[in-house]
């Protein structure tokens, strides 16, 4: 990775519910170095996402991570965040100028998570990525547009995701606790030890803030079960048939291709709902081969973090390729026109 | 309706999220009188809803319908609540005695808004009730004991209520704006006429505290479309087939009723969901002959206040059938021992 100039650094920012992850990338330095994280989430306030907070968050990290490096300085800055699409009109005001500000940085990418996700698993290569975790989002480009599908959060969709995962067992354990049909005792039982008496369950929950995380927090009850009991692997085929559904629908076709070269899209899966292992990853390879038989799934090659690296090194370079978009990718900042 | 003693009158209240409901059956009177209504629901606090709140509500109403109806006495009251079971400890603890002190009640009963809604669909024969408006809870009785499927709310289940089906319908109109499989265009219309851009649906919903009622808002659109639109039927096929798992679930089975006079089980479907007409209704009837064969659907004879009131009359009599529960249903005060 080279970044055009000698001391010519760049910082990648993922920014996220727990808080920034930043890391930078020096001259001829292969490896990425360890990231810092910040010890809060940045604050969401009337004009979404707090431009103040991020940077009196970032500005200290970013010195820090300057120093350890043995000096030099940031030319470009990759940031991607949760929210940006919906949340991003602080950040996309303010973030550049406080950046040229401050560290003298020449140009700025922001990106929304999923962007970052894509490129840290793909690059600037077209293809898919679906990201999951808690949420589920699949987004595809042929190098022209972006294209999404899903992420729309716990109540209109993150279909296959942990919270949609983890809420499915836990109706599953209340079917079985009422002796309805389609009951789980296997997940009853498991939604006893973690959460107490059924009855209780809604008070545990709907107080809570954090539903999402509450009810993905069961997703990995649901994968223990699954070799065993019919409901639970019932859910996570339905899990993987939801994901491949999404990623289906935003892989690029080859016709519509700006990179000719391609005969197959390349299809990456991120995230940590993945770790669910083979009792999601088994039915998701059946489903992805048979909605998506023109694609080839490919390992990730990075996380966001790596994906805000890349990107930060290529708008260094005035080399990106991935196709800018008001919500999903801006650049701002010197010999840029978005 | 006999109360027992001359100008002796009973006292029906319905508490819900949008108030208290109050009625009042006096002596010789056969049709209920039109129920006044609070200005506002009751209050929730630490020790959940709040006695104190109630009492300050509900006591000038009920001194206005007794100098309506011309003077007389309160000797027995009857309170539907809806979280009772769990959020009902300040009510049990302080309403029996402040009833006592402030009207000279006798006999107070507390129930759950379920087993209000049984009263007063069936009065106190056994077998099962639905009831469902944006949530869905089934309850049922041999008269010996309770037995309750589902109502645990929009994350757990409330299979087949207002919420879900209103939440199935965006689900299908985001997958018809993502290009993924399962999707309604015609929902998605629907959405984009109610919501505005599809993009702007999630900061709409997830922002608000009421997102159930918003979800079940939508059910109506649902229905709307079914008699069209292969996906809005195939949603209200799927909660009619959830609703009757819920009553099967706990309707009494002939040989263990108390009620050896019953050769079937009467089930009754009670609540604002009933309304969305036969695009719910006609399935309804096929699951319901299908799941519960010795079932026999019958109309309700009456809503939640009329429940109330019928156990308010019950108990000024000392002829209460319905099974009392610690939870469900609690009756307090003169000559009573639960």
């Amino acid at each position: 990775m080279t970044t055009g100039e000698p001391g010519a650094c760049v910082l990648g920012v993922d920014s996220g519910g727990s808080g920034l992850r930043a890391a930078l990338v020096v001259p001829r330095e292969l490896r990425r170095p360890d990231p810092v994280r910040s010890p809060e989430p940045v604050r969401t306030g009337p004009r979404g996402i707090d431009a103040a907070h991020f940077m009196a968050q970032l500005l200290p990290m970013a010195r820090g991570l300057l120093e350890k490096a043995g000096g030099g300085h940031i030319t470009a800055v990759a940031v991607g965040a949760a929210g940006l699409a919906t949340l991003g009109d602080d950040l996309r005001a303010e973030l550049p100028s406080a950046l040229a500000k401050a560290l003298g940085v020449r140009r700025t990418a922001l990106a929304a998570d999923a962007v970052t996700a894509y490129a840290g698993a793909l690059g600037d290569r077209p293809g898919a990525v679906v990201a999951a975790g808690t949420g589920m989002i699949a987004i595809g480009t042929d190098l022209t547009a972006w294209h999404r599908a899903d992420g729309w959060g716990h109540l209109l969709g993150d279909c296959g995701g942990g919270a949609w995962i983890g809420r499915a067992g836990l109706e599953a354990a209340m079917r079985a606790h009422d002796g309805r049909r389609g009951g789980s005792r296997a997940l009853l039982a498991r939604a006893e030890a973690v959460f107490g008496p059924p009855a209780g369950l809604p008070g545990q929950l709907y107080p809570r803030t954090d539903r999402p995380a509450v009810l993905a927090s069961f997703a990995p009850d649901v994968a223990a079960c699954a070799a065993d009991d019919p409901v639970a692997d019932g859910i996570l085929r339905a899990a993987a048939r939801h994901i491949a559904e999404a990623a289906a629908a935003v892989c690029p076709s080859t016709e519509t291709s700006a990179d000719t070269s391609a005969d197959t899209c390349e299809v990456a899966f991120t995230g940590g709902l993945f770790r669910l292992g083979e009792p999601l990853l088994a039915p998701l390879r059946e489903e992805v081969a048979a909605q998506l038989p023109h694609a080839r799934p490919v390992p990730a090659a990075g996380d966001p973090l790596d994906g805000a690296l890349h990107i930060a090194a290529e708008i260094a370079a005035g080399r990106l390729r991935l196709p800018l978009d008001s919500r999903m990718l801006s650049v701002h900042g010197e010999g840029v026109t978005s």
